[in-house]
């Protein structure tokens, strides 16, 4: 058996002690980290959640509590009383370096084998392994100040928040399927045969129905769920800070939402930004960066060049234009020595990805110059655009045609970043806020052949748009807006129609009639009848907030227990089995006939 | 099409203008609650979350405002500028009743059609209707106020707990199905065939891990799940306020959380509350009470009388108590003027209910002394029991015998909890809290004839009781402790075993070998074994702690979107049927043939 705390109380966290408390009797208590036997000295390392402190036992003058901890092991727990004291040899690298514990009574309050992996920041193992072990590879530094900096970042939340009037009410997990949108995790009913509730993909409905309710103004810390399949930075689970606002609009919205920002990058962080964040449109955010999430922390801007090219001999840019697309490059400056042609070659494949043909370029060295299309053109098209590039010796133009002019947004404004970040161009720590603005209200699915709510089908148009949702709904803006940081998306929202004509205007639009927006949206489109306010609303993504804020590259590197790609989780190994009789009470059975329709 | 904010924007709040802010122009929000047209002058009650505000309108002075006025319903969203001014008549039963705002420009936001029922805290509308248009009863003052308090509990409990160095961390929804405890909810796994995740019935295996993570204290207002049949006060769905601390005892969990209900009984009731808690233990609350949540608001105490009628003649008493059970009664002073031998013949049925064969009583007025059972008793027994009871003239004394004695502490129990609200006993807005300890380590199951965990298996034993694990498991005590809010348990919880090997005896005890252990609990026994510190928790059921608080006879008056008693939810009418095509993607399939039940 171990021994127990009985009569010893934790006085301190390790690194809460310093030089101060010189003389102090305390109680530490935590894992052993480290352990130094020097034949009649010995010294711990011993670590709890706030960090690390030295124990030192002396076998001249305690020799039984020397014999004990002559026993530790590493990750042992134990609970140490003694006295600070000053350290002979200071460790700068540690906060407590200067000082420690003289131990006069130690308690083993748990033994432990040896772990599968060692507990340090510098170990380098399988993130497979890491998660099999959660439980271990949480004990490492990194780990605890991501989880801790998390709960920090969420605690800042619901206190700004709350000084703002929000209230926080939790909607239900179990909730109504509905056929729009991404799929749906389903929950078989034991009492209603052949029903299923889903898990919500996010609180819409309920924060809107709050909004209908009165409530005003509303803040949710929301598990959300989607059953998609998983890229490098999703999770079927995921955590939103959900927001809803009433009698209010964009202005406030993203005036409430950048004082959050401000205020959690200070507390959390102490790190300032300045507001208002800078805004562009949609429109503007594509035409100069080729994304609606903009990185703005570096140039490279993409350049239209399909004005001067548009008459061009040369068929692969005219015909790009003339099929409804464009001509556009970015210049990479002082980038000849970084590209060499082989480089450039590589570049070619990366933009293929996106589904570019082809990557056309001209690298400008000291002493020559090569292009790959330059060729093709006249005199004067090769010095309009090389005007227009700004372009000089030493700099590489990569240029990307393509008559649908999404391609060339995706694989310039992919290249544009792939460069930054090769060139260095961003500098670590810097946090780049904007709102990015004015998106489109609807988009053409070909899949369904018909127009689609970007945003969502409860989404406002712009006022000067709303008469033409009808007649013009390509060109229709919504009053939507998404926040953008470092070039990913944190959160997005739209102001929300409240006037069920023009609801019904819109679901016209969406090529639904009344009966199929009932069937899809039913009690939501009756609440909308009783008195519906001005309202809008945000989401930010709190896992990607976190991981942007931490500068981590994965958001499973802020989650405590995340799932992998396959939507397993390595540790308990969920899902699993279950009993028969589990199915049969709830009316379900095993279709082994079927086959995964998994895109 | 309805009016717009365009230009305004809301000032205040309806409840936040004083007589102080007489001559201010303000701009206030909300619905239209009540309409009185006097002809040339007009009021308006304007109801926002916040409360009640006059508008008034003058067909003399403003006359195209007051017109619009005019065609003002019920329910209507309306924007007003105005300025305050004094009131003629003055209101008493609302805050804002000495002013009203004259209205100098009004927007109409939104219409609204006639509501199915009206939106005041006095309609006696069936509950059914209100749950159907869930967001117009949301608009009702008493759950305006029932979901902002809510707000402001758990508020205070995060501010609280973050302040005692709890770290809140989020734990998975979709988590392992593990056989044990209550009926799991599944999901069907889309990438896994034939496997399913389960939604957690609470984060007990999560909190433990983050313990042996040295994450030291944990919080979490954690969303759990059991798909149990509903009895009145439960939900498929509910929240806990779910903690957990390291390196502490249970001395450390109450202390921290009496601090807690201290400071969230003031913080949000203005209520004082004593601590410590008083301690009861288990057998005591059982004995006095007949309960492990006892009601101590009142009296009402059972008292035994087995050792008066152990040799009784009377062999309903003498058999129950040869039985290995009990004769117990209560004496409900000066009940006679209340329980009529007819009204005592309907709580024979009440106790009934709780499994005893009969009630026994003795009913003593001023001029006669009616009993079912003193005639089988001799005089010594007789006098002895009416010694006992204190019994005087106006008395009435009941009595349950079995030989099953949780027969008789439940109906007992039960029949005190009865007496004292049928009689008045308890006194409205009073919190009576204590803590029950010393509870049972195990209990039998008759139905896997086997010990089964009382708390669950994690649960340490009394440390002089460990010795007695395998010996002796029927008289085991476990560190287990419930804190009881008048006659509720609103929260409890344990010390954890964090030896291993204490750990295998107890999986023994309970009749696991290590390998059915491994198989529910897999990840979790591996864990201890690399390095567990002493640790503890609690959970607190917040719909219940909440409704309590509030002094609401339901929990659904406190969960904004609750669903009934068959798990549905009325307003969405979720569950719902989904399209074959997501079934076939999950690989299941309807199991009609299991069991005939209505859809």
């Amino acid at each position: 058996m171990a021994d127990t705390m009985n009569g010893l109380k934790r006085t301190n966290y390790c690194t809460e002690l310093t030089i101060d408390n010189i003389g102090k009797e305390v109680v530490v208590a935590g894992w052993v980290q480290k352990i130094r036997n020097l034949g009649n000295l010995l010294f711990i390392d011993l670590r709890d959640r706030s960090g690390i402190l030295q124990l030192a036992f002396d076998d001249a003058t305690a020799r039984e509590v020397f014999e004990k901890a002559e026993t530790l092991r590493g990750e042992y727990v134990i609970m140490a009383k003694g006295v600070v004291r000053k350290r002979e040899a200071i460790n700068k690298d540690i906060k407590t370096g200067d000082i420690e514990i003289f131990v006069v009574d130690l308690r083993i309050l748990g033994k432990a084998q040896t772990p599968p992996f060692e507990i340090t920041d510098t170990t380098n193992v399988k993130e497979e392994l890491r998660l099999k072990y959660r439980y271990l590879d949480l004990r490492r530094s990194e780990m605890q100040r991501a989880i801790q900096m998390r709960h920090k970042i969420v605690k800042v939340a619901r206190d700004y928040y709350d000084e703002h009037n929000f209230l926080e009410i939790e909607t239900p997990i179990l909730i109504k399927s509905t056929p729009e949108g991404a799929r749906d995790y389903l929950v078989p009913s034991r009492l209603h045969e052949g029903k299923f509730y889903a898990l919500p993909q996010s609180p819409q409905l309920y924060k809107q129905l709050l909004m209908l309710s009165g409530f005003d103004r509303y803040l949710q810390i929301a598990r959300c769920f989607r059953d998609e399949d998983l890229r490098a930075d999703r999770q079927p689970e995921f955590t939103q800070i959900d927001l809803e606002m009433s009698f209010a609009d964009e202005e406030d919205i993203m005036c409430t939402n950048e004082g959050f920002i401000k205020r959690v990058m200070k507390d959390a962080l102490g790190v300032d930004i300045e507001t208002p964040f800078r805004r562009i449109s949609y429109a503007e955010a594509m035409n100069r960066y080729g994304s609606d999430k903009p990185d703005t922390r570096f140039g490279l801007e993409l350049i239209d060049l399909s004005d001067i090219l548009k008459n061009t001999e040369f068929k692969v840019f005219a015909g790009a234009i003339a099929g409804g697309g464009s001509v556009r490059a970015i210049n990479v400056k002082d980038g000849a020595h970084h590209l060499s042609r082989k480089e450039i070659d590589k570049l070619t494949d990366f933009v293929k990805t996106y589904k570019a043909k082809g990557l056309a370029y001209t690298r400008l060295t000291e002493d020559s110059e090569t292009s790959s299309f330059e060729k093709f053109l006249n005199e004067e098209e090769k010095n309009a655009i090389r005007e227009r590039m700004g372009a000089k010796k030493g700099d590489v133009l990569l240029v990307v045609a393509d008559a649908d002019n999404n391609v060339v947004y995706d694989s310039l404004g992919a290249l544009r970043c792939e460069m930054a970040d090769r060139l260095g161009l961003i500098k670590e720590g810097t946090f780049d806020l904007l709102w990015v603005t004015d998106f489109p209200l609807f988009e053409y699915s070909e899949e369904e052949n018909r127009y689609v709510a970007k945003h969502h089908p409860f989404t406002m148009p712009k006022v000067e748009d709303i008469d033409m949702v009808e007649k013009d709904p390509a060109h229709c803006l919504a009053r939507a807006y998404d926040m953008v940081m470092n070039g990913c998306e944190v959160g997005g929202g739209s102001v929300r129609i409240n006037d069920p004509e023009l609801q019904e205007r819109m679901f016209k639009a969406l090529g639904f009639t009344m009966e199929d927006a009932r069937e899809k949206f039913g009690f939501l489109i009756d609440a909308y009848k009783y008195g519906a306010p001005p309202h809008c609303g945000m989401a930010f993504g709190l896992d990607r907030l976190v991981m942007l804020m931490l500068e981590k590259d994965s958001i499973r590197d802020v989650i405590a227990f995340p799932k992998v790609q396959n939507a397993s989780e390595p540790m308990s190994q969920c899902p699993n089995t279950v009993e028969d009789k589990s199915l049969r009470e709830l009316h379900i059975k095993i279709d082994a006939s079927a086959q995964p329709e998994t895109k």
